[in-house]
């Protein structure tokens, strides 16, 4: 029932600079609105989908960036991790650890994270359905620790087509624990490019206010100012300068359902 | 950008008093909350899941309870129809012929529905992508008959599942014709109760509302007294007296929806 | 446990000359590799991509050729049907009714299908799981026919896609059928091509050694001397002049398969 | 055209003699019906669905068994591997190593156990497309190691189902390399088991013969003297004492493919 948290910032890190101009965006974005921020973006992109694909800053200097942009703009950061090993390290200096959606049924993983104490995001996987995430809830609760999302970001659906169920949402929050509707992934088309993987841009605002409707607790969305031009994901970011109108238009909805819970 | 349409009624038709008293409750209520109401119901259920299912009050009785019911209660009226020869027949009593998602490829069914000058909505298969139904669209346009709908009904989706995709209905509108949301077949479970087809009414409110946020012209719901005792279509068909309240909810998020288009 | 039975033909008939040519090659083949020859053509295509798709010879001329081919070649023939009233037209000339995919649940064709005393070929949907498949064999055995075949063609797998699901073949033989594997339209792209249908030719005889190998008491396959040309299913048709090697190989894996029986 | 390679064992290691007991008997079979065999167990399950699902030996434990198999029995053996670090450990004791297909898009993962030069088996993930394993396969490519093997283990279908697309085998050796079917995990059915993922043991030597009358180079059946109670994949693991008839047959498929080529 409290005001959408947009979690927000490039797919990759790409520099301090870059990644000040967005958060700064964003936040002023957010502030005006009424949306609660936190920014996100990833120090290493660890599954591309080819070889050539750029992964970014890397953790030391990534991980760097994000305290940076957290102490500068008082912004609570995210970020996914990739191995057990960086869910401690990591941990110190982001607020919120994201397990990425094909490393959601890693157990050690899971429980690394749990094990920080921090905030975990978890991502559903695109190959499980949505009431399979109360067994995966349950690896990291087992630590004790019970300050978990989960976020829906599409499923397999044929080859190279992902499908968001509206459905999921509901279903995902039947365990208590906020969900995140992840609008810019849910409208990838995985190896839809061949070599990379394509996506729907125009599709992700209304996949956001789809979810928003529901009364979600968080909507996630990459951008970028030159998304075309971007290092990964640039098919499905939405470009910068339309955020605003979208936060905008988001908090409306978002108003309305939560005055007008759905309950099922 | 004009207000939401309801289509609304029982699945199949079960008596003339039951029509109505269907009928009068749906008016009032979309009476109230500003919203168009046609008045939906089956004379003929021509592809039950198994044998033994009911079939509905036939032709000549349905259609002219369906006559009744416009009159009477000064209200469009829709039904489906499932051959050629029946298109000109029901044209006669109702306002919109309705062509069933199993059919859409018919093509002579589809000539003739179009033919009649009424206007024909035309539910997606579960076997098509949203695009494919241009050529479906242009099978009815080649009669002349500019007066169509198309609607989504979720997409087969593995077995005995459907899922409704949100973006079907921003691609569908694309041809220019209104786009209706069925939020209760969307959620049917097909043959997922062995011999008959199951459901999960509890989502259906749930697929209207994420719908009509998106700005779409209309919304199909089928509802009953009693869904567990109705002859069809129990699983999914939302309790009348949760329409009212339904409805109110539908039109403040499509006022929003209308005042805030999304553009794609 | 018998040999098998090869279900082969054009898509549609286009000239009894046509079809004398496909049919003559077809027994021959079967003949000298031991196999049973049904010749299989469509006198209408009922449910074409696009309006603009040709349709065939129509009912009149199309079962004079079919009843000519039966006649001169003495090999039963199978056509399809698409309509209630023409069940009893197509079974004065033909030996096997087919019932579409698209319409495998329409109550009121089973039953005319089924009181024709015909055998007839029910294809499973593209909307159906396998065991689905019960209820619709009930309609047919309700009328007294137990002479029934069931057909896989693909089950729909995202969009413009489908799948052959294995496991279908033995699921469908569960009831005691026998069962066939349609192994030219299983490779479809449904609407693949914008206006018409797209199609893998080339993982047909895949699909149907496969298949063969399980077991199974039939393969359909469509066929052509110049697919790229033939007035429907072009992408997925078999060229003629590769059919003989085909046969002889698929009767060695069902050699095979007969002899070394997979009980479920 | 070499005969085919089985490669078979437990779901995990339970201990040296229940992996004794398992080898002997499969490498005695296989010599018997003169197929090639890879000894296959796990030392760690390190993506359970539930937390309370048995993991295995352990790396250093586990590793010890695997090398006293592959010296006792003279076999090849193979293990999975979970972690970066693990590859360069698990390559001291073991011919293949496996990236499991939840991870098979993990760069460093990939990179690692190519370069410990051994050969690596790929498992396709659930959420790809045959055609995207280009892409994995390039990645181990890279560190010179050509020694690649890819699995088809069955792609998401829906909510806890997988299907084995039988077009997945032709397509992925069109790279070059071995292709494996992964029968007994095909007919898995993720999570269907509510903390446990469920099977369909009575299908898996289905897949398999079906899979090998394609002329692949290899099976990968998981196998148990008593499934309903091994640690894991009980619901589709084979019984070992149905293997050796199994591998007969097979054989004979195999022998009949590798004879007659399908060439696409």
């Amino acid at each position: 029932d409290r005001p959408l948290t947009l979690i927000a910032g490039p797919c990759q890190l790409e520099s301090l600079d870059h990644a000040r101009m967005i958060a700064g965006q964003m936040k002023e974005a957010c502030a005006k609105y009424g949306a609660q921020y936190v920014f996100k973006a990833s120090y290493d992109k660890a599954n591309r989908t080819s070889l050539s694909g750029k992964r970014g800053l890397g953790v030391d200097e990534g991980l760097k960036v994000l305290q940076t942009i957290a102490k500068e703009f008082d912004v609570p950061v995210l970020t996914d991790v990739h191995t057990e090993a960086q869910c401690a390290v990591a941990a110190e200096a982001v607020d919120i650890l994201q397990i990425p959606a094909f490393l959601c049924r890693q157990t050690d993983m899971l429980l690394a994270a749990g094990k920080t104490g921090k905030a975990v995001n978890i991502k559903k996987g695109q190959f499980l359905a949505p009431w399979d995430m109360a067994n995966v809830v349950a690896k990291v609760e087992s630590t004790g620790n019970k300050n978990i999302l989960l976020t829906e970001r599409g499923t397999s659906f044929g080859y190279n087509t992902l499908v968001a169920d509206m459905r999921s949402l509901p279903q995902m929050a039947q365990g208590g624990y906020p969900v995140v509707m992840d609008a810019t992934h849910s409208v990838q088309q995985p190896g839809g490019k061949g070599g990379s993987t394509g996506g729907q841009r125009e599709f992700a605002p209304l996949m956001a206010r789809a979810a928003v409707s529901l009364g979600i607790a968080s909507v996630f969305i990459e951008t970028h100012e030159d998304p075309d031009n971007a290092p990964s994901d640039g098919p499905n970011m939405i470009y910068l300068d339309q955020m605003p109108k979208l936060i905008e238009s988001l908090m409306r909805f978002d108003a309305l359902a939560k005055a007008d819970p759905i309950r099922i």
